[in-house]
């Protein structure tokens, strides 16, 4: 039997092209959190730099020789070599190696390298377009920016649409023609459940949200649930900025960032929670396989798994706040000592169709992304232009959710996910949410003390599980075999929608009392 | 004429070289201030392999090619193709490259990887030893990087001393033989100096300095003194760390650290003036020469004189603080209330024997890097064990300055260059003194209201000179032809012993009153 230690002339490249791809998130994360304004050009070409010989490195010759001895190239499966076949960690690593390199393989290194600056500097428009709310000043990097996608479907080929040469970047396999009806299935409920929390007589007032939160205040509590989680300050760190992400070097050395505003108490509170999902993944991958597919995530849908499991499952949920309310009235007692746990919960989980995704609430957030998810399948496969962007977005927003924003600050220009280039990505946040349930239903049937243990604060409890099931294993599966081992069956809407329905029925009284709680979702 | 225009090749190439330093650099700057605990092994690997490749793509055979074309192997000097000259930008491009090439070749790759590792590493077991004051500790490390650096004494080769090999890594051409004498004048008149000042009858109580100063009042006062001398924090950042330095990534960031002790006023104030004049050495370098030698800084020397400049000749100066010490009583009034513009210049150039290089006094200064260049090059023509420096280290410091370290902490284990590898790297502070000084007289020669200037806050009037006459140049000139230039002689010790002897005779009573205050010196 082969194993990984066959693998080692393979690995040590590996190595090399990952050292490359982590200091290059730190020269990102950098830019976002304490880079002086000045040193964006020099940054952008730094960065292009380091991509651009990650590439050249992971598509050398000495490589491209290695995969040819050991993959078999038509079907992208370890080769048995003289009888010997491979052990599992071995073809899994295999597999998805062939998968980066293959991929890298079809993009020339100039392609990479000016899609690389042309992202880089795109942000930093985009980020002074959206502070001034003028979507012509990101325009024409916008143009630039989608044609270079365009190309790159192109470069590396599809078999249905373009957007699944994207799709798949973020989530390997995934196409627009499997998550159409998964989005079809997800507006065909959440639209009548919107609608019938729209006219419920329950109104939840969430002013208390609103009031005066000392900043430094809120991100020591940020700071609590993140130790209370698991996520190791030792092999991490909390920053502030502009939008909330998470990255990492290496499992030892992942942060993650928040934002505070004094007046809006979710921001920071709720990125907290989310970014240490994602955090508590990258720190609980497996060190020794760093710098090989089986020391990285599996993919974007299931990363976001973690930070939506974490935000919403756990973090709106009233375990939770059973625990950790008194903390927070304990932090803000001027604020919070009139409000009690139940008004508290439901102010978290208000309901309302609002401009910014990343404010939405669980129920219209997936309506967010489908709205993305259209233009965006649109402008690759080039029915949609650019500049019409503002007015296909007003449009889109007043179709789902019964709303126009004024600025496209608040409408378009919103995210940066297009100045990255980073077309395919959204619809994997949707994936996310559905993953998440779907895992969290598994784990209070596996774990059957999980609410008590929760409601102890003991998070832990839960994050042993995930690591145990899903973080240690890296790439070792595809997102589908991983559904599948974790919960039994592949990805469906089903939990999902059940969650919400029960969640919202019994908060906005359209399906009896709330006095059972969130148990009877476990049942 | 040939110009940098036929030197395209070469300087497109030699730009990535750059990018991967600096990323590194980051990489760095990023451990000493920011990085989680736990980061650290995986940053040293991520550290090496930029270094690495850095090394690997200066020495590749396309920019072999190109310098066997351009440049006699020889004497180093660009040659001249069919009879066509180039330019004197050119000539001193190629003539750097040169050298850096030619070094860079004498170091095989691995070697470079394993001293760029063995080097991270040992700086954190250096930080852990110093803390615990445990020089066993840090011994096997430091060891190893001993017998790593004489290794690279003879890839280097060297004429006289394999200390020489080192020493031109950071003050090209300097050589142990040419020290000694310079360090022999200094000690001449510093030791008598230093006896006379200690047997004045003249007492400096500096006691205030030692009152309770608010840290965050402490950093903001540091960035005030900062944006006077031009420092632009638009193109950099002040940050905390445990040993203050500067670092740059391109001329549009440029970095500096300070470090803060609420009840030592003179840690805070003097390293922000000293990285200050760091950082605008590099923010002033040439943009469009970043990537070639004639965008970097001449040597440690030169740095070194830009630091110490705004550090003493000015950040220790009457002038000064007659702009800046009413500032400084408004931001501390209870501390410094009592205390007059006499008092407090005389507390902050009181002069007594420390143990401390870094808090050393402008006279004791140099006996503490004569201790080090003498330690460090008998460790290096193998004369002295890593295993005796405590010993020895007391034993020096006796010697010059009459005191004995009770903690290794305070003695042999105070800095941080020697678990970097920086053998001959100390040398270039004594350098830097003195061309400190050489150059401010020139200054003040050249500019005969300086002194006004200085005294009503306008500091960038000294900024802009030195960047006419020193910064905007980078390595165009070696630095006794800069010295030649810019003074009209070589580096003498004169001006620094005169500046000394004039200085702290007037304020040790030794040579009448100090009613003339600094001018004479300028006579």
């Amino acid at each position: 039997m082969k194993t990984l230690d066959t693998l080692k002339p393979l690995t040590e490249r590996l190595l090399e092209v990952q050292h490359l791809h982590s200091a290059a998130s730190l020269l990102s994360w950098d830019q976002e959190t304490y880079m002086p304004p000045g040193g964006g050009e020099a940054r952008a070409d730094q960065l292009s730099t380091l991509q651009t010989m990650a590439h050249d490195k992971l598509v050398s010759p000495e490589i491209e020789a290695l995969l040819a001895k050991w993959v078999d190239q038509a079907t992208g499966q370890a080769l048995e070599i003289a009888g010997d076949a491979w052990d599992e960690p071995s073809r899994a690593l295999l597999r998805e190696v062939w998968r980066d390199f293959s991929r890298a393989k079809k993009l020339p290194s100039d392609f990479v390298k000016k899609l690389s600056r042309e992202c880089s500097l795109a942000q930093q428009i985009w980020a002074e377009a959206r502070k001034k709310s003028d979507f012509k000043l990101f325009l024409p990097n916008l143009r630039t920016i989608i044609a270079l996608k365009r190309e790159e479907t192109q470069y590396l080929g599809y078999k249905d649409s373009p957007y699944d040469a994207l799709l798949d970047t973020y989530e390997p396999g995934a196409t627009a023609a499997q998550l159409a009806p998964l989005f079809a299935a997800l507006k065909d409920r959440l639209v009548p459940l919107l609608n019938r929390v729209v006219a419920s007589p329950v109104k939840i007032d969430d002013s208390p949200l609103t009031r005066s939160y000392d900043p430094s205040r809120q991100v020591e509590f940020g700071k609590l649930v993140l130790t209370a989680m698991g996520y190791d300050f030792d092999r991490g760190r909390l920053d502030l900025s502009s939008h909330p992400f998470t990255t990492s070097f290496h499992p030892t050395d992942v942060r993650v960032t928040t934002r505070v505003y004094e007046r809006e108490l979710p921001a920071c509170l709720f990125s907290c929670l989310h970014e240490g999902g994602h955090g508590l993944y990258d720190q609980g991958l497996d060190q020794a396989r760093y710098g090989t597919p089986l020391g990285e995530a599996l993919s974007l849908g299931i990363h976001e798994s973690q930070s939506r499991l974490w935000e919403n499952c756990v973090g709106r949920s009233r375990p939770f706040w059973h625990c950790f309310y008194p903390l927070l009235q304990r932090t803000f007692p001027d604020q919070l000592g009139d409000v009690t746990l139940d008004r508290f919960y439901a102010t978290i989980n208000r309901v309302a169709p609002s401009l910014i995704r990343v404010e939405a609430d669980e129920l219209t957030y997936n309506l967010h992304i489908m709205l993305r998810f259209e233009i965006e399948q649109n402008l690759i496969e080039g029915r949609t232009q650019a500049e019409d962007l503002p007015a296909i977005w007003n449009e889109g927003m007043k179709n789902c959710l019964g709303l126009v924003p004024e600025r496209d600050a608040e409408g378009v220009l919103q995210d940066v996910h297009w100045s990255l280039g980073a077309f395919g990505y959204f619809p994997t946040y949707t994936l996310g949410n559905l993953y998440a349930v779907q895992f969290y239903d598994q784990a209070c049937l596996e774990l059957p003390n999980l609410e008590a243990e929760i409601e102890a604060g003991r998070l832990t409890v839960l994050t042993k599980w995930l690591n145990q099931k899903i973080h240690r294993w890296g790439r070792s599966f595809t997102a589908d075999h991983l559904a599948q081992r974790v919960t039994g069956r592949s990805l469906s809407p089903e939990p999902f929608l059940a969650y919400l329905e029960k969640k919202f029925g019994t908060l906005y009284g359209l399906i009896g009392s709330d006095t059972g709680r969130e148990t009877q979702r476990r049942a």
